[in-house]
């Protein structure tokens, strides 16, 4: 009988496999940070001899959730004001600390972005912040799988001084974690109303020469497609396809305010789409047509964007409130079903972050996966584990959180960081922000 | 020194009596089930001598919220059945297996929802079913707060033939229930669709003769609009009002598909709204107008509705979906801000329910509190605790819950009842919708 290293029994085991398998009770075989082998418990038991075991008996088990867009850093902000108009907040409230930040300040808020994220069951995530060399250190140290680089802008960042630095820190980011298992870089160009066409230029010839992603927010207000079409005589899915910008791998954030053209030359071109339910709603920035995408094929995944905005990073919340919204906007209570949404949060998510290996319970996958208790009263009884997964949970039935083998969270503890320092550290960030 | 029976210590006390006042630390007097004291923790501290101490460090500390329309028993149906047309649902999924209802079904199914709702900090609700005796033993059973009624219908039902028969049953309730703490009944006449004018004129009268609340769907939807049009000649606002409704003490369930007109009559008469965010989303019968009922001075309270159309029993994500969806659909992201959120899910509650006891901690009310852990991570930094609150809770922080000054859940367990023999019980709500 061959050997694994850990042989996973699950009460009811989500795969989001090709063929979309459910198993109760399921089981996963686990070596190297790899699923061996996924099926029916009683049949891996009879076909694995593993060096340990992990019962996970009245449990829910599905692979990590990917968090496609986020901005983890900005839990420091959280709840520092809400309910205000987009420009006001960011002019008034938020550009003003963001201005005196420091790395020190990044870590630390990213370090608490990823606890939240591995305690409501989120396993990788594609970030964008300044500073980003200290966000990608947090998650190394939290263990996620975090894909980051460098914002740019056309100004300059507490960070950068200009767009040729953001760039030259992405280079250096890239050149660092070249080979690393779990952190991969990306070109962050903050956006079409932040940049000029040659700094967007520059991003896309980096990613290309690198082959990293492109991750950008695109389209994501009426009030960027009125100035983009102002400065530039285009809408800002026609200003990037111009600039070439669709030739690299490209993840577009919210992608709001599009028009069936727009998402068919995005379609053509391969990029995914990073989708916001709760920022978009609570910005105002509008609902994206998300069952329009998924007709066409588009790769559309779910991102919590940054806790100032949101203000959690708990893409539970971001499945509910997605499959939700559309179903007010679209007036149809069968938009954008429960299974449609759980893609979006784990394949699609995969391929947002270029990172096939993530997704699903499969041989060859990764062994990343959560498992969410069944016994608490929310989640009983249970006719279809997918609607529980995307209506009913609330995402801190979450247990236990396992990357690539290694469980990193499991039933309030943290595994590879001292989570009590880390609440002593976070006054530090309230103290920065208020002083 | 004068003695009470409590002292609560609480890191974070959002007391929402009439000044807003939010205290950190804060304290809490009780004696008799009741709020004699509410102050900063120095000086209760020095003000009364307790029998006992509660310390409650790290904990934020708010009044249990008031769930105004349930239907608590449905979570036997939880995630039966979704993504689907309304009427196809009803017709095809929800109401075979309604038929063939039991009482003993109705009180475990409730239990559950009632387990669900003190585990997410509800102390209270308003709740709408068939055998609605089944369900107030229930809440008995765990304790907290609930009126109800048995729903009359035009047609007959698994618990009552007729609509006479509901309304005896009501009446046998209002006997029974005459005078208890926590238990009081509403004459529950379901809509304007699956009644008759006589019905609801009848309905009418004996919430008149008890002075009991009259609670009904209403305005839910265009099609009842439509129908009610077609089969009455009046929009259901106009239709209740010329039969006599809003001389009663009403609340109104969802309140959707209604004009600036229905509304300044539904001002004017002191009727309560329970708006549902998620179950409004989810069957797609669009954006009650908040905004607009909160600029006349409406109660508004906030419900689940049931858990076959939620799929939770979870007032803090009906408060943040209620923040969310009225920023989506009104284009500005200043609109139902948290603070007024909040006051829905309390004081709107209380108004709802006619309990002016409940929804705030200041002295006379009832000793209603719930407690949140701050250590969990999404609830740090905290600069505004009312945003956390709304924003960035997810329910399960919830550590204890308290209902007349009695812990009824408390880090896992309910002190009432056996919830490892209730889990027992709810296989059989599964066999019965599956057998």
């Amino acid at each position: 009988m061959p050997e694994c290293q850990t042989l996973v029994h699950a009460g009811v085991l989500v795969t989001q496999d090709a063929e979309r398998r459910i198993l109760a009770p399921g089981a996963l075989a686990i070596a190297d940070g790899l699923i061996l082998d996924a099926g029916p418990a009683a049949e891996l038991a009879a076909r694995w001899q593993p060096r340990e075991r992990l019962d996970l008996g009245n449990m829910l088990v599905l692979p990590g959730l990917v968090n496609a867009h986020s901005h983890a850093a900005m839990t420091f902000l959280r709840g520092l004001a809400d309910d205000m108009p987009l420009m006001e907040w960011l002019t008034g409230r938020i550009f003003p600390v963001e201005a005196r930040l420091t790395a020190d300040i990044v870590r630390t808020g990213s370090l608490l972005g990823f606890a939240e994220m591995l305690r409501t069951g989120t396993t990788a995530c594609m970030d964008m912040y300044l500073f980003e060399g200290a966000v990608l250190e947090a998650a190394e140290e939290a263990g996620l799988r975090c894909t980051g680089g460098e914002a740019v802008f056309g100004f300059p960042s507490a960070a950068c001084p200009d767009a040729g630095a953001a760039l030259a820190a992405t280079r250096g980011l890239a050149e660092r974690y070249a080979g690393h298992e779990r952190i991969a870089v990306a070109v962050n160009c903050h956006s079409v109303y932040t940049t000029t066409p040659e700094i967007i230029a520059a991003c896309r010839d980096l990613a290309l020469e690198l082959d990293l992603p492109f991750h950008m927010h695109l389209a994501e207000t009426r009030d960027e497609t009125a100035r983009c079409l102002e400065e530039h005589g285009r809408r800002p899915v026609d200003y990037c396809r111009r600039l070439g910008v669709l030739e690299a791998r490209c993840t577009f954030a919210h992608v709001v305010d599009v028009d069936e053209a727009e998402l068919d030359v995005l379609a053509a071109s391969g990029a995914a789409v990073a989708h916001n339910p709760s920022s978009n709603m609570k910005l105002a920035s509008g609902a994206a047509p998300v069952a329009a995408m998924l007709r066409r094929g588009l790769a559309v995944a779910l991102g919590t964007d940054g806790p100032a905005s949101n203000n959690q990073c708990n893409l539970f919340q971001e499945m509910g409130r997605a499959a939700l919204m559309h179903k007010l906007v679209s007036g149809d209570p069968a938009s954008v079903p429960a299974e449609a949404v759980l893609d979006m949060a784990t394949l699609g998510g995969a391929a947002a972050l270029r990172a096939p290996h993530l997704g699903a319970l499969a041989p060859g996958m990764a062994a990343d996966l959560i498992a969410l208790d069944l016994a608490e009263p929310n989640l009983q009884p249970m006719y279809a584990p997918v609607s529980h997964l995307v209506y009913a949970a609330t995402g801190h039935e979450v247990r236990l959180t396992m990357v690539g083998g290694e469980v990193l969270y499991r039933d309030g503890r943290f595994s590879r960081f001292d989570y009590d320092a880390l609440r002593r550290e976070v006054r530090a960030l309230r103290d920065f922000v208020l002083g």
